[in-house]
């Protein structure tokens, strides 16, 4: 129970005053050490408690069989099924799973990338912080040669394996819902436009705006609304303004359109009669808030798996003439009670 | 981006026709290394692109800086926030955290064990999955003096710090509100009786019944009921009795409870008229569900500061002799809507 320190093979080579390297080959049973110098070292680990340390011989082989996984928050279902899904297909191929989670911070993320790269894993997967523009820390990876997989937030000019869903389509089709059951001043919450995701999102309800001949209102689109207290705070805002929105589409996620119906609520807009919601993650509670909120499945489970396929498929991949895949998984529109404005 | 072995020092001696031994001295900048030799291995070793490698460093000293964290899901708040918690407080004192989750399963939480060893961790947090009665995997982390923290779900016999919650006193506080609201009827919702957690509460909610004086009705006392599918399942069960509860006590977490409220819903139970119901961990849905769940709150980011802080003091503790510290924390009832039959 205290903290002193593991026996390692120094203090063993200390003890019988050896070298450390002989310690070594005696217990990896190498032919080079006399049988009865093998004994004595034998009998002086378990004397001193030590523990064949599998690192020291991955280290030697360059592989540890982990496949590290950072993403911003692990407490967001989006990002534990696709956790789900990696841990699923690879562990039954003999790999195991560690998690980092950055906390939507650049330098978090940067210390996960070096606590991943010191742990020798084979993989790094990784999804990138809202405060992410650098990527400095993934040229870093690719250095090593580690294997690299980038998913959902990526930096698009480094290559490496990525595993995407076309958010430009789902949201396309979300807005084009939303007019479709007759909301005609649709407001847009946005993400930072540093991450790939929220700037095809942003391109998609504007896309779907222009299909239908709707205009453009500076006013109804905000920055920046990405959490429950933005969301919140962003719809202060647009439902005070003097022509208020009809419908407010969350693009950013659904923690954003959770926010969107506390002050809906709060401030007795009815749902979905005055005011549409749309979010996006398909999050769990989406389903038991009142009234459900319509949202947008990523299929995260499956992109889960399809990341760690292409790792297991890569590495039996000899051919490194040919630029890295890039896997994109369309995303599913989830229709339910807070769009449902004219029925289905 | 291929899956190329990474260049270990072992490459670098095959190259040069030396010692590996050499190499690692080398590298480290040993004065047992002549100049010249050194100068041409760090030379190689730039054209072999390889990465100094901190932890073959660590593996010298026996320290990684990094605390692996074993939890069941780390989808649920609980579980977030309490590792949210260590990492607050470990994270300014230079450490990093490794996760894992073990899935409910004991094989998985044996092979998380296995990999954080591995991984040269310097502490192990553990909450044991349902599944786990053989602790065997626990001892050997103990038996390479790597520091152990239990929390929440622990194996009693072993002796390692702990951080609990009083279980037993906030179960007995839930079902005594319930009474007091004038429920006579109530049902317990049990977890598997091998897990600590799930005993106390069960005996809390015997002790409330006793000390006011109303008898325990064996067919309101269901077993395995810890999801939301066994939640559901459990109250169909439980209000299709001749004589059905008047109020559930989802003792094993808000996620029956949610399995409670949905079954109450679909066969027209009012909540909290005719049926009150209680859940276990303040997840972050039961506010707002409708009705909101009366919950017990167990305040997880204080419990991870806690373990973080143990875990810290015990580096500098030198103190052998004294048995590890078992920390307990009283959890708070979050009263809400699905108990409040009488009002506040």
């Amino acid at each position: 129970m205290s903290s002193k320190k593991r026996t390692t093979i120094y203090d063993i080579a200390e003890k019988l005053n050896i070298a450390p390297s002989s310690v070594s080959r005696a217990l990896s049973n190498s032919p080079l050490v006399k049988e009865a110098t093998k004994k004595l070292i034998l009998k002086t680990a378990e004397e001193l408690n030590y523990k064949i340390n599998t690192i020291a011989s991955n280290l030697r082989k360059g592989q540890s069989n982990t496949i590290g996984v950072i993403v911003p928050r692990i407490n967001q279902n989006f990002f534990a099924d696709v956790i789900a899904g990696i841990e699923e297909a690879s562990y039954r191929q003999g790999y195991n799973l560690i998690i980092c989670q950055s906390n939507e911070s650049y330098e978090r993320e940067v210390q996960c990338v070096n606590t991943l790269i010191n742990q020798q894993v084979d993989c790094i997967v990784v999804s990138l912080s809202v405060e992410t523009t650098d990527y400095k820390h993934l040229e870093s990876v690719l250095d090593r040669n580690i294997e690299l997989i980038q998913f959902d937030r990526v930096a698009e000019n480094i290559e490496t394996l990525k595993v995407l869903n076309d958010n430009h389509q789902a949201s396309m089709e979300a807005v084009s819902h939303l007019i479709e059951q007759g909301y005609k001043r649709i407001a847009l919450l946005e993400g930072p436009q540093n991450l790939n995701i929220f700037r095809k999102r942003k391109e998609g309800y504007l896309d779907a705006l222009k299909n239908h001949g709707l205009p453009v209102i500076e006013e109804l689109m905000l920055a920046n609304a990405w959490t429950t207290e933005l969301g919140a705070e962003a719809t202060r805002k647009l439902l005070s303004l003097p022509q208020p929105p009809d419908a407010i589409f969350a693009s950013t996620s659904d923690f954003a359109a959770l926010g969107v119906l506390q002050v809906a609520t709060e401030m007795n807009f009815k749902v979905p009669q005055q005011l549409g919601i749309c979010g996006y993650s398909n999050e769990n509670f989406t389903e038991i808030t009142n009234p459900s909120v319509t949202t947008i499945d990523q299929h995260s489970v499956y992109m889960g798996k399809t990341i760690a396929n292409l790792f297991l498929d890569e590495l039996k991949n000899t051919d490194t003439s040919v630029a890295p895949k890039t896997v994109s998984i369309k995303p599913k529109l989830i229709i339910r009670n807070s769009t449902l404005k004219n029925g289905k």
